[in-house]
C-alpha cells in the first residue's frame, strides 16, 4: 500500500509509491564526464569574453577581477520597459486578456572559470553568489512593475541548461501566479488559525523528529519535506523568521553559501552529480516582512520524468521516502 | 516585447516568449525508428503473453479476439482496497497528516499487436480503446472511495513510457487534488457571474475567430488553447456541455475516436512522431451533470524542458503561439 502524505504548508499531496521505488546507485547516469578547460573560447560567460554578453548590470570584485557578473539573458522571457510605470499594456480579445510581456529575465554568471560548479567552489565564491542574488532581489523589488523576484538554476540537459559554464538566473514577474497564491493563501490560513508561521512550525517538528534533517548551522537548515514532490529533493530555510528573501542580511549569506555547497556536493557524489533545478522561493516583494510566509531554497534532482498522471492531476508520485533521502545525504560526510 | 496570456478557465497566465521560438522543424529529434514485430516474445501486453500480466479486468473483442485489454498496473502508485468502503486509514505525525494509498491504477493495453499505435491504426480499433476507457471510468465511478479519475498516455521516454507496447493508463484518486480544485472553482466563479459554462464559452468564441481551429467533426473540435502550456498542445471538446467523461454515449466515442486518430497523425507527421503526453481532464466523479465543468482531452507534446522558472512560479513559457500551432496542423492533410 503506498502512503499519500499532504504538505502541511500547501495542502497538497504527494504520492509514495515505494513499491515503484529504486535504489540510489539506479539513478546514477552513465553520462560522460565532462572534461572542460578554465577557459572555453566560444563561451560568452567566460572571463575575456566579456563583450559576448549584453551590457554588464552588476560585478562583484575579488580583488581586481570580477568573480560574479549579472548580464540580461540575451534570448529573455520578460523584459523591462524603458519607462517603468506601474502600468503595463492590456489587451483582450475576445473573452481573453494578455498583457505585455514587462519585467526582467537575468543571468548571475557564478564563476570567471567555466569548468567551477558550485559544488567544488571556494566558500567565498558561493558567497559573491548568494550576494549578487541578493543585490539584485533588493534593486528589482523596487521596480514599479515588479511583483516576484524568482531566482532558479538549472543544472544539466534534464533541468534545461543550455550553457555549461555555471549561472543562475532571475526573473521579475509583473504578476502573482496563482501556484504562489495559493501556497500564501494557504499558510495565512495556518497563521489565521494557530497565529504562528507554518514553515516555522515545521522546522521545529523536524528539528524534533530529526529523521529528516540533513545538516545545519548558525542560521540555516536543511531537510528532506514531509511531502516532498520528488527522489532526493532539499528545502533550506533560515531559522529566524524571514517571509521575503531580500529580508536576508548582509551577514547571512555567508550561511546560506555554506549549506548550499555542503548539500550540493552531497547531491554530487551520492547520486554521481545528478542534474537539478534549485529555485528561492519567496513571498511577493509586496508582502515583505509578512508573518506567515517564510522564504526557502529547493533543490529538485531530475531522477524522475512528470508524466501524464502528474500533468492531468497535479499530484507527484515521488518513490523514494524522504527519510531515507535525509539518511543517506545525512550520512555521507564531505 | 513577450506576451502574457490569461487562461480564461484558470484564470493562470502563460509567457509567450516567440523570440526564444523554434520552427517546427527544429523540434524534430534525429531519434532512431523503432522497427519492431507484431509479436515480441518478452513483451507483457503482446498477444500470446496474456499469463504475464496481473488478473485481466476487462476485454473488448474483436471477433474471436481480444482488441484492447484491461490489467491492473503492476507496480500501482495506488491500489484497490478489499473492502471497498469509503473510510480510508488516516495517519497523524506531529502536524502532519497522511491517508493509505486506496484507488486504482490500470493499463489499458490498446492492440494485441506490438508495432501500432493510435496514429495508425484503425478508426474501429481507437473506437475500442475509447470504449474501454468509457466502461471503466463509469464502473470506477461506482466506489465508494474514488473522487478522481485520470486517464492518460505516455508517448516516448521523454513523456516517461517504460513500455513500447501502444498503452495507456487510468487511475482512481482517493481526493481531489488542490490543481484540479482550483479549476473547478474558477469555472464555477464563471457561472456564477455569467450564467454560462465558460468552456462552452471558449468554444464558441474560438469558432469565430477561426484561427486557432484545427479540426472539428460532428460531436467534438479540436484547437490550440489561446493560453497553451507548451509548444503545440491541444485541446479536444465535446461541443455539447458534458462536465464528466462518464457523460459521453456509447454513440460518442467513435466521434471521440475519429478527431483523437486525427490529431495523433497530424502531430505525428508534422513533428516527426513526437513524445507526447496525453490527458482526460474530467469534472470529479461526484459532479457528473454540473453546469460549470467541461471535460476535454489535452495532449501535451514534449518538446521543451520544464526548469527551474517553472518550477519555482508555476508559470509555463511558452515559444510557440498557438494561431501557429493550429496553422501548421491545419494545413497538413492526414
Amino acid at each position: 500500500m503506498s502512503e499519500i502524505r499532504q504538505d502541511l504548508s500547501s495542502k497538497d499531496w504527494t504520492i509514495f509509491a515505494t513499491e515503484r521505488s529504486r535504489r540510489p546507485s539506479d539513478f546514477k547516469k552513465t553520462k560522460e564526464k565532462k572534461f572542460s578547460n578554465e577557459y572555453e573560447k566560444k563561451c560568452p560567460f567566460c572571463k575575456g569574453n566579456e563583450d559576448m554578453t549584453p551590457k554588464e548590470i552588476l560585478s562583484i570584485k575579488s580583488g581586481r577581477n570580477w568573480s560574479v557578473r549579472v548580464v540580461p539573458n540575451k534570448y529573455p522571457a520578460l523584459k523591462p520597459k524603458k519607462d517603468y510605470g506601474r502600468s503595463i499594456g492590456r489587451h483582450i480579445e475576445g473573452p481573453y486578456l494578455s498583457i505585455d510581456g514587462v519585467g526582467s529575465h537575468e543571468v548571475i554568471i557564478e564563476s570567471p572559470k567555466h569548468n567551477e560548479d558550485l559544488y567544488n567552489m571556494k566558500l567565498s565564491q558561493i558567497e559573491n553568489v548568494i550576494k549578487a542574488y541578493r543585490k539584485r532581489f533588493i534593486t528589482l523589488s523596487c521596480k514599479g512593475n515588479c511583483q516576484l523576484i524568482v531566482i532558479f538554476r538549472n543544472h544539466g540537459g534534464r533541468a534545461g541548461t543550455s550553457l555549461n559554464h555555471p549561472h543562475s538566473q532571475l526573473a521579475a514577474i509583473p504578476f502573482v501566479p496563482g501556484f504562489v497564491r495559493n501556497k500564501l493563501y494557504e499558510s495565512e490560513r495556518y497563521f489565521n488559525n494557530s497565529g504562528r508561521c507554518v514553515y516555522c512550525d515545521i522546522m521545529k517538528y523536524e528539528i524534533k523528529a530529526g529523521e529528516r534533517i540533513i545538516c545545519d548551522n548558525k542560521d540555516f537548515i536543511a531537510f528532506a519535506p514531509y511531502a516532498s514532490l520528488s527522489p532526493y529533493s532539499v528545502q533550506i530555510f533560515p531559522k529566524e523568521h524571514q517571509a521575503c528573501f531580500s529580508e536576508i542580511s548582509e551577514g547571512n549569506t555567508k550561511y546560506l553559501a555554506s549549506i548550499l555547497g555542503t548539500i550540493l556536493k552531497k547531491l554530487y557524489y551520492v547520486l554521481d552529480d545528478p542534474d537539478y533545478n534549485y529555485v528561492i522561493d519567496s513571498a511577493p516583494v509586496g508582502q515583505k516582512g509578512n508573518r506567515h510566509y517564510h522564504w526557502h531554497l529547493e533543490i529538485f534532482p531530475r531522477l524522475s520524468t512528470r508524466a501524464g498522471f502528474e500533468i492531468g492531476s497535479g499530484i507527484n508520485i515521488n518513490t523514494v521516502l524522504p527519510e531515507k533521502c535525509a539518511k543517506s545525504l545525512r550520512d555521507y560526510n564531505v
